[in-house]
């Protein structure tokens, strides 16, 4: 078996990283979206990042799992009693990550060696990577001008229309060596973008200099796997998001997004019905159990996934003899 | 009444601090030692402020009284588990005044108006300044060197024996505005040095360029009172330091530490005996309950000594006429 790199971020693509880590364990590389990250209270913080970290090592809530399990909040509270800002809501112990990542980067130390750090230490077999140690800032575009995506998701609770989104710092933004290191290497066998929000999550990633290039570098198939089923988002706003900027909320929807640069797109069962849709934007497709409520869940898809990526490889190979 | 000023650190010197508030309330100022402030995971750490606040607001624990009430450590736990520094043992509410602290510096903000803030929203009465908005780090020095006091305490135990001690910063910081009017105030009554450590929590604040003179400019009663009872500090390290620098660990030693500065000393009724030594140094002397158990022993002492600087002031008023 070869290498494998997953793409994501929010809970979604965690999962599914989790259950390719655990098919793949060290031979799994996932690189992370940080175009969400922003400053609080003078600490960095990588939503998507600490989020995929928890869940690869077993140590998110079962409800909340972008945060640690059993979180608590009186830092929050204290800083609250003492006139500090009520929003985000912070946890305790989600605080630990970015408090040794601000000290970390204030020595100087690239993002990526602090998160290796923590990896190192919560066990976590798969290699977690962020997409890039420049910082890229995604930003959406209202009636009201362009705010942060942290604003827009914490301050205006993702209520204004969204007329589009930009990615700062992405143009001068490089894929970090082991990232580069990861999609040259000659047993890569599948490229899995995880079920996240399209703009916000999966296109900051590919908006960095070079990587879509990167992406391709090995021919291996590129897969997707749908956020959106039966017309809405599992979590999160990509539905409405979708709907916004004039796109079809869809299964077929999302896989436009990625048009020309996947070979795969998995969908739902209960939209079974789209595949000829999907197929007819010159995308292979596959109908798959999408949701991942049990641990059981994420394995079995990621299987799906990494067997329809084998298939493509196979449907290729045999075409070019 | 007339205004008082207090300088504090550590927690007997902030139990004082708080029974001189419910005499005095907003007439209070006190003067809190920074010396021993350090920084650490990145955060401004400044333990005899923070001390002080929780104290003054009633919100600090009652074994525990240098940190809040209930305090918990999961962000320390975290910070552990992510290969983080084991000490000092963080706690979590702790960490809300180190957080904004933190942010209002990088701000460009002045220690002095973060703190006020803080006193504000605890709804604190008496106003509470740090000695200085500059910084001053206090050394102790030991026969392997100098070692920062945060170092010798937190990761050394206190345990190497004291050579001496050094302000660093000292000679080039100034007292604040706030601290320059309250010893300016016609009005003032008296100065009480607080029960404390007279190395590193008295002594930083008293080397601030300027400060001594400030503290004798408007000629009320300078009364501090004593750390150290029946030969014993009752918490901390004041005996064991005292020794070792050759100093007798008894009331008339810690009034020779003030010697040329203060008006009266306060001991405690155990070391009665001790009244007739501390007056041979020319030193007005006063047994009185100085252990503070209760809140009620608080107001007790707060009130004798505030008694004892009134009869200093009567005694030099009669000996003028």
């Amino acid at each position: 078996m070869g290498t494998v790199v997953a793409l994501a971020g929010q809970v979604g693509g965690a999962k599914l990283a989790e259950g390719l880590q655990r098919l793949r364990g060290r031979d799994l590389t996932v690189i992370v979206n940080t175009g969400d990250d922003y400053e609080h209270l003078g600490l960095a913080f990588s939503p998507d990042l600490d989020t995929t970290l928890y869940v690869l090592a077993g140590i998110a809530g079962a409800a909340a799992a972008w945060e640690p399990e059993g979180e608590s909040r009186v830092v929050h509270a204290m800083v609250k009693a003492l006139g500090g800002p009520d929003r985000p809501l912070l946890g305790d112990r989600s605080l630990a990550m970015p408090l040794l990542r601000s000290e970390g980067l204030a020595a100087g130390r690239r993002l990526s060696a602090i998160g290796a750090d923590f990896c190192r230490h919560l066990g976590i077999a798969a290699r977690v990577l962020p997409m890039s140690d420049d910082a890229v800032r995604t930003h959406v575009l209202t009636a009201e001008g362009a705010v942060s995506f942290h604003e827009y998701f914490h301050e205006l609770g993702c209520e204004p229309p969204v007329l589009g989104f930009q990615y700062a710092g992405a143009e001068d933004a490089r894929p970090s060596d082991e990232v580069f290191d990861a999609l040259h290497a000659a047993d890569l066998e599948a490229v899995v973008i995880c079920p996240a929000n399209p703009y916000h999550t999966i296109r900051p990633i590919l908006e960095v200099n070079g990587m879509k290039e990167l992406l391709r570098k090995r021919g291996a198939p590129i897969v997707a796997v749908t956020p959106i089923v039966g017309g809405k988002a599992l979590r999160g706003s990509a539905g409405k998001m979708m709907r916004e900027l004039g796109r079809e909320p869809s299964p077929r929807g999302v896989a436009g997004e990625y048009l020309r640069l996947i070979d795969g797109f998995v969908i739902d069962r209960e939209d079974e019905h789209s595949a000829e849709a999907v197929r007819s934007l010159g995308i292979e497709c596959l109908a798959a159990a999408t949701i991942m409520r049990a641990p059981e869940d994420r394995v079995a898809l990621a299987q799906a996934v990494l067997d329809f990526a084998a298939a493509i490889r196979e449907k290729r190979a045999a075409e070019v003899e």
